[in-house]
């Protein structure tokens, strides 16, 4: 049995690593257009940061651990077109010819996305998608004093805090009304915000990108109206599904999220052909298709796409979206909905929010969260928020779970928790929330 | 209506407050025999640590909080019957004559198992129930150099580590040949004895309470053939629910667990009496009773038997037993049954235990737990153990979730957790002991 996984990032080193567990005898072969295997995208921030010294470090895997493990692994090598009926991929770069196989793995990843303005071309403009780009940045950055980051998401945010750590002067450019849109309702995005500026970044909302201007270099930032004088720019304004080779194949799209549509094993609309990782959409758990790109997402549908690829079989649980950041010293956390995307999506919804201490008063470990949950009107769970020091991201894991399982609001206000002075709260704040909510339900 | 309730700890407490939320009209009224309204017992190992210097600040809520929320509270008055025909309580004490109900939640609590042995009267023997003994304790404190605890249970342990930190020399004496029996399995119970003789506790184990020696005050204690001279002894050997009140107005008790048996409701085999805290035993997630005495279970307890008592219905998930503690800087964490109760039960099971970094190799922040998964041959999970230096407790909770739901080993390998590379790992370690689990469960 011959599986081809295209592309060797975190869904594609796990599609290939899960393949090989399947089946021992299969012939298990990852095409990979760049110079190195895969690495952790999410540690190029700390990179930058000068948190991370050894850019080696972020490498999940070296060359040897491929051979270890019996995974081909050609390098360079770009996959130029897929023959589904012939199941066959036609190579060019280090590798030419054809590739065939028995099951397909598309893990395409996603690229930036560029504005199409004057001046994109201009030095120390950058992305920060991948190894390059971040090496390249550390390269300019000891003459740089000043730095305009456009885009208020989770990238924006840590590449902006990670320059601010270096010293720089750091304004972040959003198009909203607010940061953090994708994960974060606009109050506690504003909480979250305000203690960045605290930190000494600056933040213009509201603004759209207009122009780069400078001569060789970037010299100035005009977004919203204002003109933002600055020696470096990140644009962290997304990334969008490389469909390249899908579509060429005829692969069904879906339209809306512009990404590879697939089931809950990973199965494309072609037999015998899966996708994973940033390329791809898979239902969610409010039942529609939702585009997720996250690491752990790319690992958990390599994982399904890899075991089914090989023969065996498995199944994704439904996606719930659930996120975490560290922005200096504060953990942001979320899972599910926000409550304005659930508007979007037509579910009628309520919501409590409440900063709450996670320790007895008496403790001498203070810590305080602010928390907001949101529910269906019947009651149902469907999203919550954390924010605060630390420990946000393990609630969001509870609340991921109870999302997960369709739990409503009663479930959780009433759920077992443990507690001890110097480690929670007899009352476990999420419970706490999850009764306010039910109390507003009841009236 | 009337609601009486005896006993105002944790569980009386929480009664009263639920019972007047629901029931704005009723007379709700507290009989306490002692001088204090609640406060937190899981705060006086810190007390004694000196880590709280105000016992004050143990105050759940001080007695104008009981007034403010029309809360009749009779300090220093003991509620020497109970009359279920009549629906009265006799009382003594400051307040005599007899009270009469429409319902009743007994919150008898439990007092401390005295070993019968010559010496228990001697000065410096103490048990740590209350805040007198803590007080009692750290009077005589300043001039002991040596301890003995007798009994390697959580709170001997959080006492063992409170007079360590005082600087005085501390051995822990249990009968039983592990520490933390009642949460641990013997190897991580030996990894966390370890660690905490680095820190300089003594251990000795399988070995039985023999006598107290010493003229006046205690000089010497006997245990399994050691004779361990020390200037204090704390006797921490557990606590026995009160059943006076309730054997006598004939209330089921659970033989084999000597508590009073309620059901989901906290309802006792008496019409119109409630049972909740330390005196009472309620259905596990197992289907049996067992007697959980925890402050999280006193409060959950609590609220369901007051919401019921006041004429609203409320039900109590079926216990799962989720506790946390720490011990200097390790964070010891349990959810359901160890592989050793599970047995005892009857239950065939089988575990898989690892030591796993829950940060990526290149993260700045370092944070490694041993966690062990027990589960039954058909793969259900049935409890987790879980110690580190911190997040034990937080992935103890989501243990705690999945228990109470039933899920099984293969739903926690693929369930949906967040990470980044300062908060966690893309693979959450307790997702990989569960797939290591699940492999073992398929061989």
């Amino acid at each position: 049995m011959k599986v081809a996984i295209i592309g060797c990032g975190a869904a594609g080193l796990t599609a290939a690593s899960y393949a090989r567990r399947t089946n021992r005898g299969a012939r298990v072969t990852i095409i990979e257009r760049g110079s190195s295997p895969a690495y952790s995208r999410c540690g190029l921030p700390l990179l930058l940061a000068g948190e991370i010294q050894d850019p080696q470090s972020l490498l999940f895997a070296d060359q040897e651990w491929y051979r270890a493990n019996g995974i081909e692994l050609l390098l360079k090598t770009g996959a130029v077109k897929i023959l589904p009926e012939e199941r066959k991929v036609l190579l060019s770069g280090e590798h030419t010819g054809e590739l065939a196989y028995d099951s397909l793995v598309l893990c395409t990843g996603a690229d930036p996305i560029l504005p199409n303005l004057p001046g994109i071309g201009l030095r120390n403009v950058f992305t920060l998608r991948g190894l390059d780009d971040a090496l390249q940045i550390l390269e300019v950055l000891k003459t740089c004093r000043s730095a305009v980051v456009v885009g208020g998401g989770a990238v924006g945010l840590e590449a902006a805090v990670a320059l601010r750590s270096r010293g720089l002067e750091v304004t972040v450019v959003e198009m909203l009304p607010q940061i953090l849109p994708g994960v974060l309702d606009p109050e506690p995005a504003l909480e979250v915000q305000r203690s960045l500026e605290a930190r000494g970044l600056k933040f213009i909302l509201n603004s759209r990108l207009e122009a780069l201007e400078g001569k060789e270099r970037v010299e100035e930032v005009v977004a919203g109206g204002h003109r933002l004088p600055c020696d470096l720019v990140l644009l962290c304004l997304g990334v969008r599904p490389d469909l390249t080779l899908a579509a060429e194949a005829g692969l069904e799209v879906d339209r809306e999220l512009q990404a590879i549509k697939v089931n809950s094993r990973m199965e494309t609309s072609e037999p015998g052909i899966y996708a994973a990782g940033d390329c791809a959409c898979s239902p969610s758990f409010t039942g529609v298709h939702i585009l997720n790109q996250l690491g752990t997402t790319a690992v958990r549908q390599g994982k399904v796409a890899g075991i089914n690829a090989a023969g065996g079989r498995a199944e994704l649980p439904p996606l719930v979206g659930t996120f975490v950041t560290k922005l200096f010293d504060l953990e942001v956390a979320s899972a599910g909905l926000t409550e304005k995307q659930a508007g979007e999506l037509g579910i009628g919804c309520i919501s409590a929010a409440a900063e709450l201490s996670c320790r007895p008063k008496y403790s001498p470990d203070r810590l305080r969260l602010r928390i907001k949950l949101v529910a269906s009107q019947e009651g149902r769970l469907l999203g919550g928020q954390i924010v605060g020091p630390r420990e946000a991201g393990l609630r969001a894991q509870i609340l991921s779970l109870s999302l997960a399982l369709g739990k409503d609001v009663g479930w959780l206000a009433s759920a077992e928790f443990c507690y001890h002075p110097l480690v929670g709260e007899v009352n476990e704040p999420l419970s706490t929330v999850a009764e306010i909510l039910a109390r507003k339900l009841r009236r």
